[in-house]
């Protein structure tokens, strides 16, 4: 076999040193320049752009990997993606597309010539233009570039279920030290060699973020070595800054760790034995700005914190650094690279793969050519069967388990679950008798006692949020579907995830050539209101605020009540695309208030009176009781029972809510209501008393602009909670049945006044039962067996 | 020196042995019993919990831990706290504080005898009691245990500037796999031996999660090794599951790690020099629910995930179970453990150290006790001189800078300053002026070029908001005080950890022996208007509605508009006490609106009228205009100026508000305006345009309860942007001038018909504006240049 100094012959290394100096070329000239793109003239300060912006530091480092795979990909016919952790230094990825003629196709005006070359640079970092990290706008990218964090869960949900694609992923060594990357690397224990494909983690010691060296360039080769063999990998170690040398250890070290893939998939898929391997890494140590300036006004640039973005600045003034950016560029010889058109020149172009085998152009870089939809059973076949509303307890999401259990049967290899250790805690378990949890870490013959560990398991635990989401969205990314059920209190650990995500998906709404993928379904559960026996830090329900901050285009929130519902609402939400779907629902027992054909037409609709419960019928109702969540739902039913035995003159409307984005107004969300459908809903002029599961300010947001606003009274989690029975913990919030009777009473004219004692009572009843929660503890008639004994439907 | 079977004398282990069991009786008892503590009757059904609550599993192998380091405090006379990483785990720690006795000091009636105990069992995981995990009523904790991740980086932080401290920090295995920990590891790259203290993590390899095994638990004993080399740590381990062979090994290895750390400690403060030795670590290998039962109805609980919580339930019921848990329970032996009265015998409590080296009650898990105030510069010595209002611009977070310089300079080894490898992008590198940046890991000679790398640094950078969060946590509860930067948009990182300390905040406003600590400082800066040059991803205000889900009592909001204001928004948090600051002020250069004794006046009132912005002097106003942040203030000006010069006659009132909180009606929020002073400022009924920093529907949370609320009206970001000049960012999202006084057009009487051409023309600048920088790539007229030409104060 070849050595590290010999594996490209003479023409080769020098074809491929050429084809990196054109990806640098255009990546430096998409920093600086808006004329004279092949510096075809001498560079004047006109041709600078007025503002410059990007990154260099990484944009080297990158391109070099790059090239060095598109010879493997050519040579062994891989499918391979390319997802670039160091993301600002998008001009890498943008120069490989661009040189591959991707970039061309797609957006045409950009086109492989001098004309086409100079839009391309223009655009960049440029007002009405493109980032400068890798968004979505990026082709070959389904990683934005702007968080760091996240690249190797991208990288490793890319190629669950894709036996054949190799996912080449750039780690930063900045972004190596964020807590969701340090973790990600673990994601080898839930890799299967037979069914997954490989990642090949590079990271990339670039030496220095933006103006701090990074931990893991300052520890010693031993340290680096061992934390890699400790993290279950075989390190590869490619170090130096002479480019010629450097391409042969390159191409010499990833044929090694390509074969060694190549070795470990063919080991297993022969033997049908799913092991964890070594799987190979490489530890990449460059200069940061490598080829780029050594130094400028005598300090020190390459190599240095100095070369992280702009290398040279202050272009347009100084006629010094504008010779010294010409010298830069120059440096790598355009003439050369370049034909007179201004394309790639053709013994150069050959050295990237073609057609889908270009990593710009793999469509799993564009997931949605890839979906499949999924295979759907009939959701109403897992109803709960409802003989009388609201009597009988069910925990919902124990009946959607049952359902997803068939989903997974029916799309194996196309569908995954995940949850952070809880998918059992959260009722799910069903799941396990289609498919089990991948494990590839050791096992222990007592795994066996219900432990449901598979090599190539369809659901996907471990205990950190980042990572999961992190798989979800590589999965999704590259056209697959899922299902991830966590803790509402912790799911904030992924606020800034869910951010960027729902970003991706809005501006992915204006690139014509990304196709529909599926849509991330993450099912909140284990909710406040039954977080009684945990306490304090485990109530938060505030992620709704995060979420309703992003663009209506793309997020949407239901609260189905009951179990019926949730595998309605389930059922329209795996079948969608680009969209963030959260579902909130808890994992207790709790009423089915719905048979399943009104639950479809309920959440068919989104929010609806329920007749059964109201008693408004051909009258205008005193009041509108309205609710969303299952706790608050059921709170309001039991307080409408306590309101018609002890008042029962006073005429009820019910309404609730499933589809929260229904309550907004339908010019600011496509699930808004319109105006007049929503005053007729609830009324003009009547009291409003809404009882909601999370924090009362997000009604109010979304139903601002309505009439009747004013009249609008919310309760919901007030930040009051520490242990508890699940009765005392809706009492100091304020929406138990006893307390929204109360709050009936002091809206609705005269009540005051006629029912003062059924207000005593109620006041009684909160005292005892806090009483003998504290004494017990226990509820006094325990909540979670109470029944509706009104009217049926 | 002693082997790993000899370091105990028979007769000290039986002791050690005895007082563990004591611990895990305990432990166990707090789970199930409301009556007969001591078991000196027969166990009934009656005597058990109604609810069984609490988590088992860790608990044995916590107090193990726990009892082996109070020999070595003994031993060592050492000044160590306890963190409980598996914080589910509480009664470990509730356990071990009981027995000190220093439960008993906090909490007098759950004292040292019968009836104490079975107070202290029963209000466990009991409504109107404590939690099950490590909550702030727990002596001896400074770690929230509820949600996991953060033990390693509270260890760390602790110990900071502590030399003589040493951090005991139980790291469970499920939240190692999370990935704030996973990174928390390199914290001992920040480390400095001579002036601060050690922590000594205990990796519990407890084998199980709630449902599944740990993956570190399962990975092979080399990988185990090699990660923590890499991560840079000794590892030693302490395997296996006999008590008296775990005893030895146990004492034998901690003291090895305690002489170890000792050593280290020596000889960088002999040689004075600090440099990053290879700490101590420990992998603690033990069965989950060690000394609990083995199995019940036929099934393995000790040493798998059926131990986690509540390993024996539905005892009240089963005979059987009842059985199987008195038998556990005598397993103790409690009868040779507690003397007649309850207390733990003599002879075992003089095994646990006294007064202040017991670990409950160690004062810097207290930190409020050991709190110094910062002495503090005057902050007016670093105003910028104001000649004219809005006429000269400064970057606000230089300007602070050159004022946290000093607060360095005056109080080092008191306070520190946090920040992603952003401290100098944030502009607040002045402070390197007083010290450099914490840097064990090894260091180049081009590091003097600008580095500002120091071993002995008060300015954190490592590019983990997780990490930096948890150190500033764990640095500010025991008793120091310090300030985090943080890039708004990426902010959302630490939502999370947001929450758990601002509840940590609130319930200890109900714990009176918890003295009052510094707060938590958080400057957010690089702020949404500002990110016109990154672009969507880096746009996201947010967090303050993350912050405004939380208790009023412990939150606060500061949105100071320019350096003067920010110099006494930062002064006033650096004094504060017990809250979570929020500071929302961006780095790039701004408009200096007020001099330093205007800006006092109007940040001491939290919200003002400026008078040299209005001209309604004397006269109703017909408009008024508020605003909150630095840019939308700015705007908020130039269309005032603007609208001076096409409509002279307009009356205008101009309202900026720095406190965020003002705005809320003073029942809700102790900052407050009463309804009387709120209605003075906004009136009652005329327009009220609002220009904030943020989401608009946070202006309408905090204003819904105020009379004119529906006047209100709010202008925002509206997640709408991509790469575009400054003024074009404000522009699509309607908070830019031109647009603010198409507002005012709009909304007050008569203006649509007389100044319908004014609006024409504030149209045509618009659209300008925007075509300009998509041709030129910047702003036509640069408006971060703009300056302020109507009256003066």
């Amino acid at each position: 076999m070849s050595d590290q100094t010999n594996v490209l012959s003479t023409e080769e290394l020098g074809k491929i040193n050429a084809y990196w100096r054109a990806c640098n070329y255009l990546s430096a000239g998409m920093i600086y320049l808006k004329g004279n793109p092949l510096l075809r003239e001498k560079l004047k300060a006109e041709h600078i752009k007025n503002r410059l912006l990007g990154h260099w530091g990484s944009d080297p480092g990158q391109s070099f990997i790059w090239v060095h795979m598109n010879r493997l990909i050519k040579k062994y016919d891989l499918n391979a993606i390319f997802i670039s952790g160091p993301g600002h230094g998008a001009p890498a990825t943008l120069a490989n597309s661009y040189l591959e003629g991707y970039y061309s196709e797609v957006y045409p005006d950009k086109s492989c010539d001098e004309v086409g070359m100079l839009k391309f640079f223009k655009q960049f970092s440029f007002p009405g233009g493109i980032g400068s990290h890798c968004t979505s706008e990026t082709p070959g990218s389904i990683h934005e570039g702007g968080e760091l964090g996240y690249s190797l869960s991208h990288a490793y949900g890319a190629v669950f279920d894709s036996p054949d694609l190799i996912a080449t992923c750039v780690v930063g060594d900045g972004e190596a030290e964020t807590g969701p990357l340090a973790t990600a690397w673990h994601s080898n224990k839930f890799l299967n060699p037979i069914v997954d494909g490989a990642v090949l983690p590079i990271l990339h010691l670039n030496g220095y973020k933006i103006a701090n060296p990074s931990i893991l360039s300052r520890i010693s080769h031993q340290e680096l070595e061992y934390l890699f063999l400790g993290y279950g990998y075989q390190p590869y170690f490619v170090e130096g800054h002479e480019p010629e040398l450097m391409h042969q250890k390159m191409a010499h070290t990833m044929e090694q760790c390509i074969t060694e893939i190549k070795r470990i998939q063919k080991e297993a898929r022969d033997s049908k034995k799913a092991v964890r391997p070594k799987w190979p890494m490489i530890v990449l140590r460059s200069p940061k700005g490598w080829t780029g300036p050594k130094q400028i006004d005598g300090k020190k640039v390459e190599d240095f914190w100095r070369a992280h973005q702009v290398p040279i600045s202050n272009v347009t003034k100084s006629p010094k650094h504008l010779e010294a950016v010409e010298e830069w560029f120059k440096s790598y010889k355009p003439e050369e690279l370049f034909d007179e058109s201004g394309a790639l020149i053709a013994e150069l172009k050959e050295l990237a793969p073609t057609g889908d085998r270009r990593m710009s152009a793999n469509p799993h870089a564009n997931g949605g050519k890839l979906r499949k939809p999924l295979l759907m059973p009939r959701f109403q076949d897992y109803a709960v069967k409802v003989e009388k509303n609201a009597h009988e307890y069910i925990s919902p999401t124990h009946v959607l388990g049952t359902f997803l259990k068939d989903v997974v049967k029916k799309n194996l290899h196309n569908f995954r679950v995940f949850g952070p250790d809880e998918t059992a805690s959260n009722k799910l378990d069903a799941i396990y008798e289609a498919s089990g949890k991948t494990w590839l870490a050791d096992k222990l013959p007592e795994d066996e006692d219900g432990g449901n560990l598979s090599c190539d398991g369809r659901v996907m635990e471990m205990l950190s949020e980042h990572t999961l989401q992190g798989w979800f969205e590589g999965y999704v990314l590259t056209g697959r579907h899922g299902f991830f059920s966590t803790y509402e209190s912790f799911v904030h650990v992924i606020d800034s995830m869910f951010n960027q995500h729902a970003k991706w998906l809005a501006s992915c709404r204006e690139i014509k050539w990304r196709a529909p993928i599926s849509s991330i379904n993450l099912l909140i559960t284990s909710l406040v209101w039954r977080q009684d026996h945990n306490g304090f830090t485990h109530q938060d329900p505030g992620f709704l605020d995060v979420v309703a901050n992003k663009s209506p285009d793309v997020v949407r929130v239901y609260m189905p009540p009951d179990a019926n519902c949730l595998l309605s609402v389930a059922d329209h939400c795996l079948k969608s695309v680009n969209y963030f779907n959260v579902i909130v629902s808890d994992k207790q027992d709790h009423l089915t208030f719905l048979d399943m054909e009104s639950a479809i037409a309920h959440c068919t609709k989104g929010i609806g009176i329920w007749d059964w419960v109201s008693n408004d019928q051909g009258v205008e109702p005193d009041v509108v009781i309205a609710c969303a969540g299952d706790v608050p739902t059921m709170e309001a039913v039991a307080a409408v029972q306590i309101l018609n035995q002890k008042i029962p003159d006073l005429k009820i409307r019910f309404i609730n809510v499933v589809d929260l984005y229904r309550l907004m107004n339908d010019r600011e969300h496509p699930h808004g209501l319109r105006d007049s459908d929503f005053d007729s809903l609830f009324t003009m002029d009547k009291p409003v008393i809404f009882n909601f599961h999370s924090y009362s300010s997000l009604i109010h947001k979304l139903t601002y602009s309505r009439k009747n606003h004013s009249n609008i009274h919310v309760r919901g989690y007030k930040e009051k909670g520490s242990i508890n029975t699940p009765l005392e913990l809706l009492i100091i919030n304020g929406v138990d049945r006893f307390n929204l009777c109360i709050d009936v009473i002091d809206r609705v004219p005269h009540l005051q006044r006629t029912a003062a004692h059924v207000k005593e009572w109620l006041k009684q009843q909160i005292l005892e039962s806090v009483t003998y929660a504290h004494t017990e503890g226990i509820d006094r008639d325990d909540i979670r067996g109470w029944k509706w004994e009104g009217k049926q439907q």
